[in-house]
């Protein structure tokens, strides 16, 4: 493996969704921790890595910072062929694509957003970057909500296919295994029984080895 | 030009995005209308295309639906790879993603937030989709913040470079361009003065002959 380093944080589902991708190609890689519990993404250290002061970010050889998840992951997808997660052909990259980001922007944001917008340590931090915005309440609701509807359309999608994107496990199906975990932990939003087509698929993809990375 | 059809609106900045990257690329396709101003997203022909009834969609010759502009953008890059606008090596493709993705989130999703939950038209339909969400007149100001923390943010990327994502003009100049349009346009929120690399940068990317697209 070539000389890149992941700068990520164990509790971090942003990070999560990177070693999962990572443990799914097989591929190995340097990481280096970035203590979001003491603050170290504000760390001028870091700062000088990831000027948006977020994890995870991704370093390579020659020193040029990748941050952003779906742009790590087409680093690695690129790079490292074998095991495509993002799909081979135009019309599968442009499917995985589309999926992975309703996964996140459907799912994994809309927990994001019900999170910072009600954790009181995020008082004045309620989205991630270098800006201080406050936390709004009645959003923290809106968001609640999101999740639950979220729950709901994964069921209908997952009702015709086995996986996120189609017949094949990819990149969507890890922002939206991660999203369903970060409801439950930090929200208490489990998968309601009803949504038997998404405890189904959780069942399956939560069972391969990539999911404790 | 194969059979594919992009289902859009001239009013609307995602399909904005999506035309000017054609426009770029030289590419003319067969292009459908969907009349937002109607509500013709939410029509029963419209929803069997696209079920979170927004716009733009791209309609292969097979059938298949390519939701979500950076989807599209993938399909477009991968099939038609003269004039990449996504970038060549894993690196560039990497770090364009990132910084389309940034003036995405960081500056079209601000403007889209601050409108949506602001505009009397769009009451209870705060985000786009199927699912009906109120209005929260706190976030819409947060938003406005949002945006013009986005023009510094911007102005001081645009210190070191001729393009958002470096020495050429990539898709994350689109973005950019479409965001700071949509700013002005729907929140009376221009560039300010002060921002005098944006207005370089501007000056360049709307005088290009996409931009009238």
């Amino acid at each position: 493996m070539s000389n890149i380093t992941l700068y990520q944080w164990k509790g971090s589902p942003n990070s999560r969704r990177v070693r999962i991708f990572l443990a799914e190609k097989g591929l190995e890689i340097a990481q280096h921790p970035v203590n979001l519990g003491e603050g170290e993404q504000r760390a001028d250290w870091y700062t000088a890595i990831n000027p948006r002061r977020v994890v995870p970010t991704l370093v390579l050889e020659d020193g040029t910072a990748i941050g952003e998840v779906p742009a790590i992951m087409r680093y690695l997808d690129e790079t490292y062929p074998e095991t495509p997660l993002l799909g081979t052909t135009p019309k599968e990259k442009a499917v995985i694509a589309m999926w992975e980001r309703r996964m996140e922007l459907e799912g994994f944001a809309a927990v994001m957003e019900a999170v910072r917008n009600a954790v009181p340590g995020l008082k004045g931090r309620a989205l991630a970057g270098p800006h201080g915005y406050e936390q709004i309440a009645e959003l923290a609701e809106r968001s609640r909500q999101r999740v639950t509807d979220f729950h709901a359309d994964l069921n209908d999608r997952l009702a015709g296919d086995v996986f996120v994107a189609g017949e094949r496990f990819s990149a969507a199906d890890i922002t939206a295994l991660v999203a369903i975990d970060f409801a439950t932990n930090a929200l208490k939003l489990g998968v309601p029984d009803e949504a038997a087509n998404v405890k189904r698929w959780y069942g399956a993809v939560s069972a391969r080895p990539s999911a404790s990375a």
